[in-house]
């Protein structure tokens, strides 16, 4: 189902211009983290893309940030599917989380979720003392249907 | 972003009836794989489902066999999003994968997967020669959204 391109380099990597506007731009993506057992979990998340850095919010205690905590390999998927296969097209990060806890950069990062979605505020408040925001660094970067 | 149902037992589990209503109708999914690294990969597939387990087809070498033959745990995810989110839904279905190679498992499997999809026998054909079914036998399922 579509060929993909690589870019692969040591540390983080740069997004190409196509695969940095279809990151910004889709309303839901999903990610998979693998924990300490190496059972993936896979849900979609609302994340805002930020200085080449994916970032999402979640429940302190919520499962991706336990599997976060355990094994900080996560990955992050926007993808668009269409019936005429040759149509389909997205972006596969893989990289490295770390968990955002509070202070500055919590409050600069859920600045940009809130402007992202509007509903954000209101539907799934961000705060400090009950929830975390996950940094992913993209080091591999795959994509598809973009050229 | 909405809550969670969880159904867990030991061994296989039974879909139901609404988990796999979506399982069924749903034209996309996407499956996580972590192979023996560790390292996330979460790529959206067409899948059928046939008498409670999901399948799908690979090309015999790609990235989810490589990753399956060394860690068969996988996890799909079907989900729907709304700029509402009360109107989210989905369903987490973890468990553990098999590769069939060929034989009359998979000429079965591949004919579940044609009726699902007409245009896979044209544009992305699944022979014995080079490609490969993964069955996903349900371990555990989350759903949000269904009820």
């Amino acid at each position: 189902m579509g060929k993909a391109r690589t870019s692969r380099r040591r540390g983080k990597v740069r997004l190409s211009r196509k695969a940095a506007a279809m990151l910004r731009l889709a309303r839901v993506s999903r990610i998979a983290t693998a924990g300490a057992s190496g059972t993936p979990h896979l849900v979609p998340v609302c994340h805002a893309l930020v200085g080449g850095k994916l970032y999402l919010g979640s429940g302190k205690r919520g499962r991706k940030v336990r599997n976060v905590l355990a094994n900080p390999r996560l990955t992050l998927t926007v993808d668009e599917y269409s019936e005429d296969w040759a149509g389909l097209r997205g972006v596969m990060v893989q990289g490295r989380a770390r968990v955002i806890e509070r202070g500055p950069s919590f409050r600069r990062i859920r600045r940009a979720i809130y402007r992202k979605y509007v509903q954000y505020p209101t539907d799934a408040a961000l705060s400090e003392s009950d929830s975390v925001i996950i940094e992913l660094t993209p080091t591999h970067v795959f994509t598809w249907g973009l050229d």
